[in-house]
Order: structure tokens, then C-alpha cells, then sequence
């Protein structure tokens, strides 16, 4: 109860303009960008492992799947205000147009958000077919992202 | 309560050795380098912040240090499994010792994990001196675990 409320309050939080928030969480664009990245990282690295379990490379594990679902669930909600005016730096793949279509690139972060929470509810299931098949939806939502506001 | 047992199951799955663990996690040792950073980078920026708070940088916001307390705790979890032995790598500054004596090593981890759930306490309670108090607690497990395992 008391985690979800934590979660809740994060989830508030993050609903403030994101640029307004960044500059007074990160003192220099750098410290930014790292973040982000460490968010991804992270990100990237536990959807990796479900993907793994997803394509049957590794054998399904329920707690193991949740576990990881979990890290997911809590570090996608970190990289959104880490994107402040003026962090388009040479060491990021960002594309300019995260701070020309700011309410576009959100949605994307939302519909990403809310295809974990549905992987989340299929993890805890521990049916493997809904995990699949919420997986990709999750896919799908890194995807959209990534072709639209990350260059190569 | 869903969330609570993918915690304590995460910390089941933590508990698994961490070497044979991290070796199955990562495909490269520089994997595991890039991810554990990332974990201590997350860490460090949501220290960092209650930090500020703490050291009267920032006004005291009930719910805003209760997610960052609550990111801290998630990610103070992670980094463990990745210290596969061979990870040693040129762009870290991990010292052998992790490996030379790896009880010392995870026990310092747990040290902090520790102090933060007693922050967590803190910061749910609202009051701002128990927050003041348990920060310096995880401050100087934190410290601890450098000086020892962390090179400058």
C-alpha cells in the first residue's frame, strides 16, 4: 500500500512540465543526459532478460519475470524529466524533435508506461502467453520511440 | 502488497551468489560495467536530492523525498549481480577487493540497502529530523563501501 502510494506520488510528480522540473533537478545538461541514459540502461537491460524468456531463450521463471517487470515498471518512469532545453548533447542520441513536439514525445513515454503496467498485470498472472503478447506491445511502444526521437 | 512481494522477491533473487548469477545476466563484462553505473548513477542523482533537502538546499516536501527515497531504495537493489569476476574493466573504478573478498564487499551492500529501508521509514514518517539522522546513516555506508571498493 504504502509503495503505491510512493509509486502514485512518483507518477504525480513526473505529471509537472518536465522542462520546468529538469532544470531544477539537474544543475548542468550533462547530469541530464547521464541520467536519461542510466534510466535506458537499466530499462533496456530488464526488458532484455523478458525478452529472453519471452523468445524462449531462457526457461520462464514467474518471480524472476516479476522481479524484472518491477525494475522496469519503476525506471520507466524515471527518464522523462531528464530532458531539459538545452540537453542535445554531442553524447546523446537524442533527436531535436523531443523539444519540438514536447506533447508527442510525453504520449510516447505514456503509452510506453502503460504497456508495462499491462505487462506487469500479465507477469503477475503467470500465464506466458499474456506476457507475450503485452511484451511486444511493449516492443512495439520502445519502437515508436526510438524511430521517431532517437537517432541511431 | 503486490508490489511489496516483487521486492521481496527481488531480494530473494539478489541473494542467489552474485558472481554465477551475473555471469548467466550479462553477456559481456563491459555489459555489466555500463549497468551498474547506470544503477549508481540513479542512485546518486536521487541521493543527491534528498541530500539537498537535508542540507536545507531545497524545501522539505513530504512527498517528493518519499519517491526519491523510494527510487533509491529500488535501484540500491541492482548493481550487486553485476560484478561478474573479469569485469574489472579500463572504464571502472572498482577495485579488486570486490572480488578478493566478496562477504566484505556484500555485506557493506547490504549495510546500505539497510540504512536506506530505515530512510524510507524515515521519510514516510514525515519528520524531518529522523530523515536528517537516517540520510547520514546511509551517507556514511556509502562512504564506507568507496573508500574500500572505489577507486578515485
Amino acid at each position: 500500500m504504502k509503495l503505491a502510494l510512493a509509486s502514485i506520488t512518483l507518477t504525480a510528480m513526473l505529471a509537472v512540465p518536465f522542462a520546468a522540473q529538469a532544470q531544477a533537478q539537474f544543475a548542468k545538461p550533462e547530469d541530464a543526459v547521464k541520467y536519461r541514459q542510466a534510466a535506458f540502461t537499466l530499462l533496456g537491460a530488464h526488458t532484455g532478460r523478458v525478452g529472453a524468456v519471452v523468445k524462449g531463450e531462457r526457461p520462464y521463471d514467474k518471480a524472476a519475470v516479476e522481479a524484472d517487470v518491477a525494475v522496469m515498471e519503476m525506471v520507466a518512469k524515471l527518464p522523462w524529466t531528464a530532458f531539459p532545453q538545452g540537453s542535445e548533447a554531442a553524447n546523446s542520441k537524442a533527436k531535436p524533435e523531443i523539444w519540438k513536439e514536447q506533447d508527442k514525445f510525453m504520449a510516447a513515454a505514456d503509452k510506453m508506461q502503460g504497456e508495462i503496467g499491462k505487462l506487469s498485470t500479465a507477469a503477475k498472472s503467470g500465464d506466458l502467453n499474456a506476457i507475450k503478447t503485452a511484451f511486444g506491445a511493449v516492443g512495439q511502444s520502445c519502437k515508436a520511440c526510438h524511430d521517431n526521437y532517437r537517432n541511431k
